[in-house]
């Protein structure tokens, strides 16, 4: 990749055809890696080989970059359990497709997933956007509604639905400290391992 | 709380009886909150009312403070963990007992829990010492052979340890980033939940 740092002018080399993509590509590995406040607007810029006024031609700043990153993931997310579990039969496999789904996107998306759910550190909220709080809001209702649902038609038993949702997203989410890619199981699997264990302990007694 | 920033000599009030304690716990609370990068350590200076001067007295480095925090919170919980592990009779309370006492830590260390379990960003593991790593691993150890001893007697069934293991401590982990102590559960109760749901769902078929 060309080193254009120091050349004048747009700020991209003509052969970009995705800058948006290359950009946020690049930012969710640097997030990823180094965490948000590690990662530097110009460390972007210079791993896809543009100004960093190439970047705010497109990005205000990096909190927007960052936002655009959490955003895009958690809107993909949603979309791709919802398609999962329309597919799916029975409460037991809506919960099954829920939680695969959320596996699959860590696996096929890795940067942009540890990006989002460890690229920021401490628990000052105020690094989250009303459009990251609703979003991340959205994904864990349609969590609790599958596990309500189940309970309602008396497939699942537990006293605390929403304490449930939050720890079967605790388990997968955690995903993002220690998942590697080398691994012997990928991503999808060792989620569809935790439903197994999920399904099991929410089975009526 | 005397702000001596500005004040010569030893850097810190005469009156402040144990400088490492409250440099922790100052320094906990800035990590938690802002996290490690967002924090300096004259943050943590002005918090505790002593000089950066006086920090250094005690500490070398901000990864030292960190490290010494992270560690402090490791070896506790292991001790308490194997404490309230030792006390428990059968495989099922055994469990049980380490995770609540894994909540009740959390609970009653709020700030020293987060700081070290979301207060740094990034996978990149650089930033964890050998020390840490080890501490981190005797953790996850101890309740793995909880795990396997369970199932080695019949009173448990998975096929993967490890990641069964993995798969709790994230339930209980990402509580930093949840909890709310002035919610309707303690953290000892949710875990205790928590408990309820993996035991269940490890139960022999």
């Amino acid at each position: 990749m060309t080193d254009t740092a120091s050349r004048p002018g747009p700020g991209r080399p003509p052969s970009m055809t995705d800058p948006v993509g290359s950009i946020l590509g690049a930012a969710a590995g640097l997030f990823a890696g180094k965490g948000y406040e590690g990662a530097s607007l110009q460390d972007v810029a210079r791993a896809v080989g543009m100004t960093k006024a190439g970047i705010y031609h497109y990005f205000g700043s990096k909190q927007d970059l960052y936002d655009a990153i959490v955003l895009s993931v958690l809107s993909d997310m949603l979309e791709n359990a919802q398609a999962a579990v329309a597919q799916a039969d029975g409460h037991d496999t809506r919960l099954r497709a829920f939680m695969v789904s959320h596996g699959r996107y860590l696996q096929e998306n890795h940067d942009k997933y540890r990006a989002s759910f460890i690229g920021r550190a401490g628990g000052d909220t105020t690094g989250y956007t009303e459009n990251q709080i609703d979003a991340r809001r959205n994904y864990t209702r349609f969590l609790e509604q599958i596990i309500r649902d189940g309970c309602a038609d008396g497939a699942f038993e537990t006293d605390d639905v929403p304490t449930t949702a939050r720890g079967i997203l605790g388990m997968l989410n955690w995903m993002a400290r220690w998942y590697q890619p080398t691994g012997p199981k990928n991503a999808a699997e060792i989620a569809d391992g935790y439903a197994t264990l999920i399904l099991a302990g929410l089975a009526p007694r």
